[in-house]
């Protein structure tokens, strides 16, 4: 089989119609097997707010209590997931919807209660992956669509981050073919500038990452992101690609934003 | 491959939390290649409600306006569906959750604005189901389980009826293996007597069914029920049964609630 592409797309796209329509185009248009990943967007907040959920947060992170997690599920399980799915049906691009319950294909562990109660959270890592389902799948021609939802195998249903299931998923398939990952990004890569979008860096290797990272040049939002990144690459990631949404087509022969090896 | 079993359960299971854990734990027993369908329950009703979603009813049928479209794929592809699939991965049944736009498992045809538009409702037919996959899923062990939405093949969701979809995919099926399909139902099977439980016919067979029609025995509401069975059968299911969603675990070997053939 041809190698995987592992494509992430976050909120920023699926709130904008016009966005995500391109690029639906733009990703059914790609080459070979394919997953996607998907994030949540606003509409789950803006459900939750309408219906009268207070949304609790710790250190930043949002609490994800039983409400929150129904709500969580109906939309990015949900409407979110089924809206892609049907739009690259329509692109001729024979698309799956999944959560990690569906087929076993994601199975993660409720985190720990420590100091504090993330409630209905679930962590993962590669070994719970269902990777030779999936490969069945691609090898069907199937296109699965992850929404970022897990399951503990114990009948829960859990809410996992959409960077962490791409990153896990692309560790687990890469022990049996050859995988990139591909993040979205509202930006068009790792800028030395964050203001400047004309200081693209278009390759960082492993070597030149700590000496990058210490010089305080790279966005410190930008930090987690590609520490998550090359932990990836030193699993065994073929390589990962950190470009802008709109830049997704460029991917075939091109070579669009900043690539990490 | 063995028989395969469609088994349609209705919102009076998926509203109660009992009754559903039971029931998943008795359809996960079921032995054999099966697939499950399942209506919506009346959370969706409840979320348009708290949502200050108006309801327009025509001729007693819910009109599918885009809001009312997002609700029930929210509610019956998203959380309904991915809750009975950890239910059933729980229960060591390999579940996939589908709405019809996955795998282009099921595409509709918006139905036509006559008198009344409906709005976002499709109507199907045998040749809309992608029974060829679901076949391969099922020799994979695989149990597909779906929720009442279809696609048109367009990029749009359609809300469709439960009972219909159940009984074309059963038509579908029949023409790659032998199917029969169990439709679970909140009384024992058919009653001659609406009152009296006791009262169960357990075999009617499409000679008998006229005549039984005529009587005017058979209680008004189950007149399309049975009409629908009856098409069904027809048109190659072996068999349909109508069952109380409690009598599942006694379709091994036993003869719940009422055969038609």
């Amino acid at each position: 089989m041809d190698k995987l592409k592992i494509v992430k797309v976050g909120g920023n796209v699926i709130d904008n119609d016009a966005a995500l329509s391109r690029f639906l185009t733009d990703f059914a248009g790609l080459v070979g097997p394919k997953i996607l990943v998907h994030g949540g967007g606003k509409l789950a907040t803006q459900m939750a707010e309408q219906l009268g959920l207070p949304q609790t947060l710790v250190h930043g992170r949002r609490v994800t209590d039983a409400d929150t997690l129904r709500i969580a599920v109906m939309v990015y399980a949900g409407w979110i997931n089924k809206r892609i799915v049907a739009g690259l049906q329509a692109a001729h691009c024979s698309a799956l919807g999944l959560c990690g319950a569906d087929g076993n294909a994601l199975r993660a562990v409720k985190r720990p209660i420590a100091d504090i109660d993330y409630g209905w959270v679930g962590d993962i890592t590669p070994e719970g992956v269902n990777a030779a389902w999936l490969q069945t799948l691609l090898e069907q021609g199937l296109t699965p669509v992850f929404s970022a939802v897990t399951h503990d195998g114990k009948g829960h249903l859990l809410n996992t981050n959409a960077d962490t299931i791409a990153a896990t998923l692309a560790v687990a398939m890469s022990r049996l073919l050859p995988t990139d990952l591909l993040l979205c990004f509202e930006k068009k890569g790792v800028l030395r500038d964050v203001n400047d979008p004309n200081s693209l860096l278009p390759r960082i290797s492993q070597a030149e990452w700590a000496p990058l990272k210490q010089s305080g040049i790279v966005h410190s939002g930008m930090l987690p992101k590609l520490d998550n990144a090359f932990s990836a690459v030193r699993q065994g990631v073929a390589s990962v690609r950190i470009l802008w949404s709109g830049d997704l087509s460029q991917v075939e022969g091109g070579n669009p934003g900043t690539l990490l090896l």
